[in-house]
């Protein structure tokens, strides 16, 4: 990768940006200019990248001037505004937000599973859902080896997932033993993501029609319940998999361990499986407790732990950038 | 119940023997005489019952002498060597340890779910585990209406299943971000409880086979993946069952609602469905989030919540005992 890019953040002080910032420099992407973009109350603050002071600016109409790619994660009202400002800049924004996600003019892409679908970009790409890349990174490598069959999914996600602000509920319901901030207390208990009529949380809605476009599988069978618990970073999934072809556990075990962006960490009577306090601050996607289902045939569970800021956000959105320029693209 | 009777507890300075003592008091059990059982160390405590002073005594083989019944929770040992002895002398024994429960000359009761099991009892009665109490109410519920065809179950289970220890475990590393005892930590986590060499975590064992055992079901198809969270009290469980017939959410929701020891929450949508937090000291189970799996036929979803401490165990053992006496079994 010798072509370097002119890199803009935009949402650089919240939970995400923050991570976007850091992995941009952790693994070395070849950034030429960096911009931080963010609202006009945080405009003016500073932040560190490669011991350089860079200034947060306000974001404007005209922030996109000479910016390559734009990594938004400002919320959905945010990419709506101002992604497609970007595009028509040819700037090309990879969107964090739930906004262009199921848009069908829209790539929705985790590098390790659908790169092929960053052709077809208009200059938006949708980056996944959290609990949705790191669960789909595990159901593409098991897919294309056995054939999948159907999915019943239950979570086990951190309050990170609920930005600072959700952070901020958890540490002030810690500290006070009767305090409940809205309607559901966090601390030391188990609550869902808002839910619609449907009965079903956004959260859960997500899961199972984003998997659908990445794999396109439209068609794809996925049950899923989605809960939100007193844990700060990384999302566990408990994952129960009907496949088409018969499996040995072990060589499911080899399979997931070569795939790319795949640790494998299953020696459970020695306590060995992976947690979210694990997997703090990791890019990969950890599975672990691979058994065979033995209720029903060519059934497996499995275990998924990642870091929801990182492989779940920051990470995947800068390795689709990554990708970009691997493919030549940008 | 006009006849009252000798209780004994068991490892009464326990979580489970405490909260054993609070709930005979609560439903105004018959007690004529309370004796407080415990290892040497804890033995000249005192405890109030009923507003009486009660000295904790020393458990020795001379116990049970003119005791009725006696409901044990000081550990699978304890259990094992003082039951039989108990039992010689005619005292039923509830015991809330693991040690009887696959026993198969010992009953193994939920009093909503097989009371009949009572009847051939010969002086030991096991009360079953706590992530498995509250699932067989509901299970029972669903498998006499519908069938049951097979469940993939993942819990999430509060570290006051693991006793005092498990608190103050969870307390300590909530006070100390860096602290972790022994190999997982548990503040701001997910893990698991001791795993063996079947793959499956002693806990998951437990569910199956009891579920199988009190269903009278010896081929249950049932697929368990158990979590212990930070969470002070309080089990819920993410529940997917396939029935053999077909059956209308609005339906499942009268027919559980209907049913002794149940209580439905379920309006997510206004955010109302049961938590751990919600349900702490609540003899009940609750349910919650009645959702029909679209992607597998006659196939739901559910949400079930218990006190673990409650109906998990000191309840249900209570329980028991007032179904010996309305059965006339005492």
């Amino acid at each position: 990768m010798s072509k370097s890019l002119n890199i803009a953040i935009v949402g650089a002080t919240g939970l995400v940006g923050r991570t976007m910032l850091k992995v941009l420099e952790e693994r070395d992407f070849p950034v030429k200019n960096i911009k931080l973009l963010a609202s006009k109350s945080s405009a003016g603050k500073v932040m560190k990248f490669k011991g350089k002071d860079i200034k947060v600016e306000e974001l404007k109409k005209t922030s996109f001037k000479g910016i390559d790619v734009a990594l938004f994660s400002a919320g959905g009202e945010i990419s709506k505004k101002f992604a497609p400002i970007a595009a028509e800049n040819k700037t090309i924004v990879i969107d964090n937000s739930s906004y262009f996600r199921l848009d069908k003019e829209v790539p929705l892409v985790v590098p390790e599973v659908n790169p092929h679908h960053l052709k077809k970009h208009n200059y938006i790409i949708a980056n996944p859902n959290c609990s949705t890349i790191q669960l789909l990174v595990v159901l593409n490598a098991i897919n294309k080896e056995y054939g999948i069959n159907r999915v019943v999914c239950s979570t086990y996600q951190s309050i990170s997932g609920a930005g600072q602000k959700g952070v901020d509920k958890l540490k002030e319901e810690i500290a006070d033993t009767n305090k409940v901030i809205g309607n559901h207390r966090i601390a030391y208990n188990a609550m869902f993501h808002p839910i619609d009529e449907s009965g079903n949380s956004v959260e859960e809605t997500k899961m199972v029609l984003e998997s659908r476009k990445m794999l396109d599988m439209p068609k794809l069978r996925m049950s899923v319940t989605c809960v939100r618990l007193p844990i700060m970073g990384g999302h566990a999934e408990s994952v129960n998999i009907e496949t088409k072809k018969d499996f040995e556990v072990k060589n499911v075990h080899t399979l997931l361990n070569k795939e790319d962006g795949i640790i494998v960490i299953d020696a459970p009577q020695e306590e060995k499986y992976p947690t979210p306090y694990l997997v703090d601050g990791r890019d990969e996607v950890y599975v672990g407790r691979i058994r065979k289902d033995e209720s029903n045939p060519k059934t497996m569970n499995l275990w998924v732990v990642a870091d929801n800021l990182r492989k779940g956000a920051a990470t995947n959105a800068v390795q689709i950038a990554e990708k970009l320029l691997e493919m030549k693209i940008i």
